[in-house]
């Protein structure tokens, strides 16, 4: 029913300490040099029933991605400072005016391969610390942990400004540290220090972080971004090579969606980089520094895709390649499946929707499914049934405001989002799909056939 | 040490479903219209030591304060979809394809006087519901009661999208509700209806949630505002007189901080506010629409502070007037101080700070005071002591960046932010509020001496 209303949009300005509504349009007054002007907005709605306000308010989120070498080289300062942007709170952190003090939380793993060196580091640059390490697995990843790492930040106290949270570890370790730093005191800093290849080239770029929670992934969580990720390659030399092949899935997921270089790079690569875990050695002159730009590439456009849609509140995302049918999957086959395995058989039975589809030639999916098995990463998968397919795509719906929202190469290294696959293509594509990587997986190593 | 660094600044563009980096200042290609440009800027700095990315991502939150009668009318339909702005959603909403559900969470005093009254209204318009009734307070607000609400909000399975959690209670609850619902799924829409003043013009207005870690207040939370507030002053007439100053002692404070006209209402209609639990009476003619008048101005000052400032990015805030020591006082007397009324004894304490520095008159301060008493607020407590003021205000540089930040009336409802104020000045205060405030407690009523 129609209502008279009164509607009026205000600005808000400061004048000295306090903040004032001005009308929409209204001129400032003369003193304009004193005067701050607010983006956020304040709309009235006046009508019979009362008063409405509605209150649009921006926050800027900023941090920092950087690439840095032998970050625990007692010389390199990144891990101290390199968050800072601001070169006056710079001054005053590199003083030595004021003590430093660190809480770092480790996961036990790299705590038992790297955690000397950390004590060292730390010590050497004359930083009061705690060192907490925990055993972060998608098993431990709960509410239950978070709340432990709060208790011991409390006994350490920090101060929440000038004191980043660092968490150095996979993705498990970044998500849990990210929530517990960003429910203390409403937003404490923090860092990201990845040390498997997934979690350089996916947890350490975006603003997510989370637990589980009633067998639910990432059910609670959040999106502040850390105040910083500092990336250092050399800790990937010291994980096995199937989690390389699990980074490298996430990492082919960004060159099947936008980039076309990119898959060159592994498609001509990937053995050399499964080999070198990802070592830069310049005596290699036929692969130049394949693992420098290969991981570039992959930061710059997750970057590219995250940066405009940091809260998700855009629906349609090409990074959501690969994560329609892999949850379910993922977490029907625990722990079977590692992330970024579950996320290439996603991609490889998609590639097929896509050749249905006729959006990409039957020579390009090969090449595909070429590129993947090269990443010795799994094409097919016994437990990706047609009827789990089904009930994932249907979940997927309940996600993505009820479009599949379903993003599908068009090319090598293109990609659009699609909501009106049939049932149909769907169906044909995974008989051809099983027709193809199933009969192909039998004569794969035995290590993989297991899966 | 200087580098020879190397620093571009980039814009993001979507071309079809693909977000790519432009250069600033460089020209879009032709066809403009295809082209959406995002607010978020990347900025790629090279340098010998790698590449170091710099992510700039605004986040627009957006949300309703909204006035309404009866909320518990069944034909009122504010509480099912008064949250919904977008023109489209709520021709969905309310086309009745899809069936509502509601998920609600009621403190159990709150569900004792208005539960059935609540259960009548989802069943009256046809809602599928679940009522979550629970005990609210200081004492139960913790991350346990929110993984209660969690897995219950699980249970009864939730659309993350479409589906607000309602809070219907005092600050608490709504605090605990709040900080459920934003990490239920990274982010889950909540609405906040307030049932007492204190919250009716203080938690329902904000960003803020929360709940009390290891005996701190508040020590864990977020910033993540609800859809709506929806407010009913029906409900207020249910409270104990207590109560009432209790929310009059932080409309006090915008009152004193940057309303002249708030404070001459409080100080004429204080006691018919207090008698009539801000309930409206056509028939007053000496008092006209005070209760509507008061809040009105109560919710708009509050509006124009927390707006621009809704993450407390700033540290400099006129709301923190009369929190620079009552944190410590409420926490160290507790349960015997309500909040308002902590707030209220550092508001006359500061009053006094006001007027030794000559920023107010002594005419000026006896005004101020004088309405506090009319609100049946305590000016003085013996637990406010010297040193508790002493230690409050070192606590308080810890968390507002070394600066004391003290705002301070500069007069009648106008007001200026401190960071000069002498230990000697406070001591002068100290001794004079004492002489003053203490003697004058000792003719009060016995309830209130017993604080």
């Amino acid at each position: 029913m129609p209502q008279e209303t009164q509607q009026t949009d205000f600005q808000l300005v400061r004048v000295k300490s306090t903040w004032c509504r001005i009308k929409k349009g209204e001129a400032l007054s003369d003193c304009k040099d004193k005067i701050t002007l607010s983006e956020a907005k304040i709309g009235e709605c006046i009508s019979k029933g009362g008063i409405s306000w509605t209150i649009e308010a921006p926050i800027y989120f900023c941090y920092k991605v950087v690439e840095t070498y032998n970050i625990l080289d007692h010389s390199n300062t990144t891990l101290l400072w390199g968050h800072i942007t601001d070169p006056q709170q710079l001054e005053l952190a590199t003083s030595g005016k004021r003590k430093l003090r660190r809480f770092i939380v480790i996961d036990e793993v790299v705590d038992k391969l790297y955690g000397s060196k950390v004590r060292e580091y730390f010590e050497e640059n004359n930083v009061q610390h705690k060192i907490l390490a925990l055993p972060t697995t998608e098993e431990t990843k709960s509410m239950d942990l978070v709340l432990n790492i709060l208790q011991e930040v409390q006994n350490f106290s920090i101060d929440r400004r000038t004191e980043p949270i660092i968490a150095i570890g996979g993705g498990v370790c970044l998500d849990i540290v990210g929530l517990a730093a960003s429910l203390y005191r409403r937003r404490t800093p923090y860092i990201r220090v990845p040390t498997t290849l997934l979690s350089y080239v996916d947890a350490s770029v975006g603003a997510k972080n989370g637990v589980n929670f009633l067998q639910c992934k990432n059910k609670l969580g959040g999106y502040t971004p850390p105040v910083a990720s500092f990336l250092d390659r050399s800790f990937i030399q010291s994980i096995p090579r199937r989690h390389i092949s699990n980074g490298l899935g996430e990492i082919l997921k960004m060159a099947l969606m936008k980039h076309k270089g990119l898959f060159d790079l592994l498609k001509s690569h990937g053995k050399y980089l499964l080999d070198t875990k990802f070592q830069s050695y310049s005596s290699s002159a036929d692969h130049g520094d394949a693992a420098l730009q290969t991981t570039r590439i992959a930061i710059e456009t997750m970057l590219e895709e995250l940066a405009p849609n940091l809260w998700e509140d855009d629906l349609d995302r090409l990074v959501d390649f690969g994560h329609l049918i892999s949850p379910e999957l993922e977490m029907r086959v625990l722990p079977s499946l590692m992330h970024g395995e579950a996320v290439n058989i996603d991609m490889a039975f998609m590639t097929y929707v896509a050749h249905v589809r006729g959006l990409i030639t039957a020579e390009e999916k090969e090449q595909i499914i070429q590129c993947m098995r090269g990443l010795e990463l799994p094409v097919w998968h016994s437990g990706c049934s047609w009827p789990l397919i089904k009930r994932a795509l249907m979940e997927r719906l309940k996600h993505s405001g009820g479009q599949p929202r379903m993003p599908l190469p068009t090319g090598l290294g293109v990609a659009e989002i699609f909501n009106d696959t049939s049932e149909e293509t769907l169906e044909r594509a995974y008989e051809l799909w099983v027709r193809d990587c199933k009969t192909a997986l039998e004569e794969e190593p035995a290590a993989l056939s297991e899966l």
